[in-house]
């Protein structure tokens, strides 16, 4: 079984390398990064840089495809060489999922269209313009198509798929492994949580 | 300010990725891949490559230095360059932090002695060796040096430290904005948690 992860300029790192670490402990999988062209890739912050080892036109029809989010996503939304290649993919995938606003991308190529899909909080509007309907859910599942919020729930939704496919067993496995025991120092990880004056202060200043 | 992440042959990514998603959003500071030399680094899948962008000799003096773990920790415990590099690291750092097994080599180079520290569950009983006192916390803070549990930890421990750096507002805009809101499909994530019979599968089969 084939996953293939997506990098892309300005990817953030986490939403690729959640589902990366869980997901793909899938026995018998093997995980391939793949760019439009192959070599580094660098995510948002500049700082880190991922090596695409295969291109597109290299990985044309992965069982479970992985679509990552990050300021990268904007610059994507109408670049026919990466949708095509996503309508292509989808068209065998056995799974087609995302993190964050790879949502997005998926919804750009139409792949989402009547069904319901999560994104990151900030842009989960934007996803009814393609007509998909969005949920505020952390991980959404609609037939094959596998939907997470924003960067670290790649990690949830990573596990959740994890034990659909290879069972419960073997997801647990990988979460104890992983020492996935989370105890965040806060409890400010959703804009139901945080405190108030910063969830507005980022909806004032998001990204059109 | 600067943040050093090291780089080694068979590092685990998140363990790397945790820290430099969270802890690398420190306002005015710079993350920065160090390895003994540049290029790609393989994680322990053989799938991941991350960049070092600069090498041990190029980076003397971090002010935060941040050592994953991952299998290949074991081929470095008695690596001199490396270990004298942590030595060096250290003697200026303001803060020197471990995610997994990671700890092993902040050990291994004496910076932890007679301190209180963690590591992944599987090796807490090494820290022992030397005068380590392990703990079975998920972040353990003695003076400047912070050590997390396994893997996904460095989450907890990166956002936990942004907060000591930088106030609580600053880690809770980054939990919100990375929607750390974790919600694992079991509750598996630790060797208190996880079944019984899977606990007692890997303690067999640990690697010495």
């Amino acid at each position: 079984m084939q996953i293939a992860i997506l990098l892309f300029d300005q990817f953030t790192a986490l939403d690729a390398v959640g589902p990366y670490e869980t997901l793909g402990r899938l026995p018998d999988a093997q995980t391939v990064f793949v760019a439009e062209r192959t070599g580094p890739v660098r995510s948002d912050t500049g700082n880190l840089a991922l090596l695409a080892d295969r291109t597109l036109a290299d990985v044309p029809s992965p069982d479970i495809l992985v679509i990552p989010g990050g300021p990268g996503q904007r610059a994507l939304m109408e670049h026919e060489p990466l949708l095509n290649w996503l309508r292509t993919a989808d068209a065998t995938s056995t799974w087609t999922t995302s993190v964050c606003t790879g949502a997005l991308l998926l919804a750009a190529a139409g792949l989402l269209t009547g069904r319901r899909a999560t994104t990151h909080w900030l842009t989960l509007d934007q996803l009814k313009q393609y007509g998909v309907e969005p949920t505020g859910e952390r991980v959404v599942f609609d037939d094959k198509y596998v939907t997470a919020a924003g960067v670290s729930s790649g990690i949830d939704m990573g596990l959740t798929l994890l034990g659909r496919i290879a069972g419960d067993e073997q997801a647990m496995t990988v979460q104890l492994l992983t020492e996935y025991d989370p105890q965040p120092p806060y409890d400010a990880g959703s804009p139901q949580k945080a405190p108030a004056s910063l969830v507005e202060k980022f909806r004032q200043h998001r990204p059109s």
